[in-house]
């Protein structure tokens, strides 16, 4: 019997290095798939259309919402994020175990829709250290990032929401946190086990 | 506040490879502390009294049995094996992460007496090998291997009770493995996270 994919739901607040962190534990877990996201966030230096994300306008987002073409969607520091219906249960059944990047209220959503899901949180060491790492990246500005720190620590809130939560103090500590979640999860006896003949 | 210990209790079929795994483990997890059972087994080279086990004759093993000083205890291809009371407790409040290696039907028992403890069980991956490594292994005659090799069936139907479980197949994998799921536990929200600043 094929056992059914791992879906792993990963939140962070913006800064906490979730996206770098994935990188590297797609590097080290090749069997992890993304489900691409669809937004309306401006595209940053190399990101890819369809691989990143499915970079939409504001227009052609509000279609996709008004045609329910969505799992979940959310609008955060003035953009909308949401996640195509289209192939993510099918990845399950097919066995492939696959990573969704969301924000923290849409996170809630996907685990009523798949309630075997696994969920994420990546946190910062600390408010000061996110503001710095904010600062670092400068690709917002001043006003921006002073929002994404208030808006992290009403996030903080939900990590009891979640399965897991991981702090990002060192990026090499936190990409083999990930990959043990991933790897303990999918020997988890409840996600069924193999028979010894 | 101190996140509290782990307790994790590990059960395999004989052969299965648990103590070479746990010696890898604890090379890799240092954090880890062995609680150390009583048995009246003999005691096998290389072995040492009050690290691998503390070892009793079958008069001695009674007593404690008759005067409470024991968690559990099993009668096991003719020997017994227990638990001493003393410590676990006092491990877990100071923050200590223990493993117990204990038999299948010993581990529904410390489920009981610590909800929060995780049950590994580690598998062969296949009998026919099982049986060539108790046959490589030496220490029992052709009689015992056959005994052993068919409990380790019947103790497969103990898998579900359990919270995970490992196939060893390579030594290496299956230390990663168990690594994993004492890593992954560890950031698991359910045992209190840590509030970021």
């Amino acid at each position: 019997m094929m056992k059914k994919g791992l879906l792993i739901v990963v939140s962070a607040p913006a800064g906490c290095g979730k996206d770098t962190i994935l990188e590297c534990a797609f590097n080290v877990c090749p069997h992890l798939h993304y489900s691409v996201s669809a937004t309306t966030r401006t595209i940053r230096e190399g990101e890819q259309e369809g691989v990143h994300y499915f970079f939409k306008s504001i227009e052609e987002f509000k279609k996709m919402i008004k045609t329910g073409e969505l799992l979940e969607y959310t609008q955060y520091a003035g953009n909308y994020y949401g996640t195509p219906k289209a192939y993510i249960p099918s990845m399950l059944e097919s066995g492939k175990d696959v990573v969704m990047k969301i924000e923290v209220d849409g996170a809630s959503n996907i685990k009523k829709l798949f309630p075997s899901c696994v969920l994420v949180f990546i946190l910062p060491p600390s408010f000061e250290e996110l503001e710095r790492r904010l600062q670092k990246r400068g690709t917002e500005d001043a006003k921006t990032i002073k929002t994404r720190v208030d808006i992290a620590r009403i996030e903080m809130s939900f990590v009891k929401n979640y399965d897991y939560v991981i702090i990002n103090e060192k990026l090499e500590e936190a990409v083999k946190d990930f990959a043990a979640i991933v790897k303990s999860e999918k020997l988890s006896v409840k996600r069924g086990f193999p028979t010894v003949k």
